[in-house]
């Protein structure tokens, strides 16, 4: 790779979207920062000679070559967009290792037979409009474009409206064929977000699949009243119902083999003398087996006092075995193979995968394991170790 | 009265700052919707040819006559500003009863004695910087001001900026002893937030006290994490906490005969899936006792694991009782004295007392006792009932 490719695009892309106080990304959907690093993306590809295609879900594609005219190629590539003062490396270390992997091969003088695809997913974490991986969801037609529309931020502003501030036609939004015909296979490099590799000697791993996960909402009413004045046993107060729930969801997780979290709230009035009218509380629940995190989520909703509302639900996603056993064959060492590790992280490689696309994923070694926060972290020989290894796999499977 | 002159008022309100979503009122001290009250409040001042006069903490005086040439005056009034979606009676019930009962007394040919002040007190929720009763408290000095003008909104907006933005000027902020000496005596004239009239034959009774009464933030401190592939065993997540101090909330008001409330939250980063790095929770407690309210937020905090930082407190407030009793027997009947009763919520007329001012309050009839919600109601019948109470006062005591 030429020298300093890799640090340069991650020294441009480090003050986009930061947040000064708290130092983590705020890098949401459709947002003037989001705007700013598709431009990025964009002037990346321009600067490599790569056409940008974008797709009906908003998806941005940068091609060495024409897909349609020279057949399905292999993607590689991720997301921009963070979580809430989220980290730097989750989705931007996909996107970025894909160009430097391309930088690498072209310095080394190598032409792959098959296009090469680097993708930047739309609205993969849903941090603005509640459901993850949006992009690729929309695209394979596992959210269906009027319910996309309709979803709305905390202010009220529904995707179609802004889409349509960010200078994209919603009607055009839909299950796209055409980009989906283009890509023959699907290598999303991500930094791990676990710790199976940190202690490990190896910097880089290969995925297996990814638990089942989802997100419920959980409705909680009472009725709004002065703090003051209204006697305890007059109260319908829906904070004890959430009290319930973030107990319930830490025990029913232990007990299930999985884990669950309440992460998110949203109170109304949300006065300090004020007692709520509407607690409202997402819980975010995966685990190794459908049946044990769905019970999770019955058990919360029980103890809570309220249905659990479905927004999202990802089964267990298993990537392409022949791929993956490839991969762990051809970044191993001569006498083993590369790691193999399963994520509790939702990922588009899991809703291309579940669409039927050949997919695999690279994870790069965070040593502390912490991720969707400020202190995520990789060390930088391990990622360029990441950008080789999506090199080499780009080789191989071009 | 003037036949109309209350329901011209009530109606000239209704709309500012209504939220048409919840049907509650979202009207915040400095902002555009306060300085629309504001105008209001001068308007119809000046439409009955009275004086308005800012004082030093931002609160507004209309006077009948000169209180500086003759002498200190009988003050009525209340305030306009809200708590998140509150209801429309809690305050300006006070401020429109004082018009109202000015023109019943002018149609009745009734010149006082001394002068009479309508006051319109600034920020008495505190729904914006926290500190209830900051107009009041500022004008007594039992809030600096240079704490008050540090204070700051959920935007991080510091009151001083906001009183700027509003045209006020934050250097002039402070304790205001040419506008307290113009205060002979204050009756506030409220809707009552509880039940004890709405059983009863009269509409309109005398209150004794305030409860003691103060607000506390709990800072729950954890460790951003990602919430599909943390362990259980691994996680740092203030959510427990706060489970914990809703619960204690409940069980220690419930030992100690006082009421607590967890009604406002902050949650950091706030993303489904993100374990949050921080909650922050807003304790109210209130009760008879002292003592049993410090025992209530002594014991949240220890079930929180957090300090409790006490954001304002007020001591048990009796009004003066000889006011208070020529008013129960001048608003009774010939055979019993008006009701008498205590309240939980924290009043402008609490602080004016604190500061050594003779004062009193009147609450009229509640039918259900909700309040700071959109259901918070009153008859108009109880409503006039109140404004005839009010001119009988000042009528009594000019």
């Amino acid at each position: 790779m030429p020298e300093g490719s890799f640090e340069r695009m991650w020294a441009d892309l480090a003050p986009v979207g930061r947040h000064p106080g708290t130092g983590g990304y705020r890098r949401y959907a459709w947002t003037r920062t989001d705007d700013t690093l598709r431009e990025w993306f964009r002037a990346e590809a321009e600067r490599r000679g790569l056409d940008v295609v974008p797709d009906r879900a908003g998806n941005l594609w940068a091609w060495t070559a024409d897909p349609d005219a020279a057949g399905p190629g292999l993607v590689v590539g991720s997301h921009l967009d963070s979580v809430p003062d989220g980290g730097a490396f989750d989705g931007p270390l996909g996107v970025v290792s894909a160009f430097a992997a391309l930088d690498d091969l072209r310095a080394r003088g190598f032409t792959p037979s098959r296009p090469v695809g680097i993708a930047c997913f739309a609205d993969e974490e849903g941090a603005r409009f509640g459901i993850a991986c949006a992009g690729s969801r929309i695209l394979t037609g596992a959210l269906a474009a009027d319910r996309a529309r309709a979803l709305t931020d905390d202010e009220g502003t529904t995707m179609a409206e802004a889409l349509s501030a960010a200078g994209t036609d919603p009607r055009l939004l839909g299950r796209d064929d055409d980009a989906l015909r283009r890509i023959g296979a699907f290598l999303e490099l991500h930094v791990e977000q676990g710790r199976a590799l940190a202690d490990g000697a190896e910097a880089v791993g290969v995925g297996t699949s990814i638990w089942p996960h989802g997100r419920w909402r959980l409705d909680l009413r009472g009725r709004a009243d002065h703090a003051g004045t209204t006697r305890l046993a007059d109260r319908d107060d829906p904070m004890l119902g959430l009290a319930a729930a973030i107990q319930e969801a830490r025990s029913a997780a232990e007990r299930h083999g999985a884990v669950a979290t309440i992460g998110k709230l949203r109170v109304r009035p949300n006065g300090v003398n004020a007692i709520p009218s509407e607690v409202t509380a997402w819980l975010d629940a995966r685990g190794p087996l459908d049946e044990e995190v769905r019970a999770v989520v019955h058990e919360v909703g029980r103890a809570a006092g309220a249905d659990p509302v479905e927004e999202s639900w990802t089964p267990t996603t298993r990537f392409d075995g022949a791929l993956r056993d490839r991969l762990a064959t051809l970044l191993g060492t001569d006498d083993r193979s590369a790691p193999i590790l399963a994520t509790g992280a939702g990922h588009d490689a899991g809703i291309l995968a579940a669409a039927g696309i050949p997919t695999a994923m690279l994870f790069v070694r965070n040593p502390t394991g912490v991720s969707h926060s400020p202190a995520e972290h990789a060390e930088t020989a391990d990622c360029l170790a990441g950008v080789a290894a999506l090199a080499r796999a780009i080789e191989a499977l071009t």
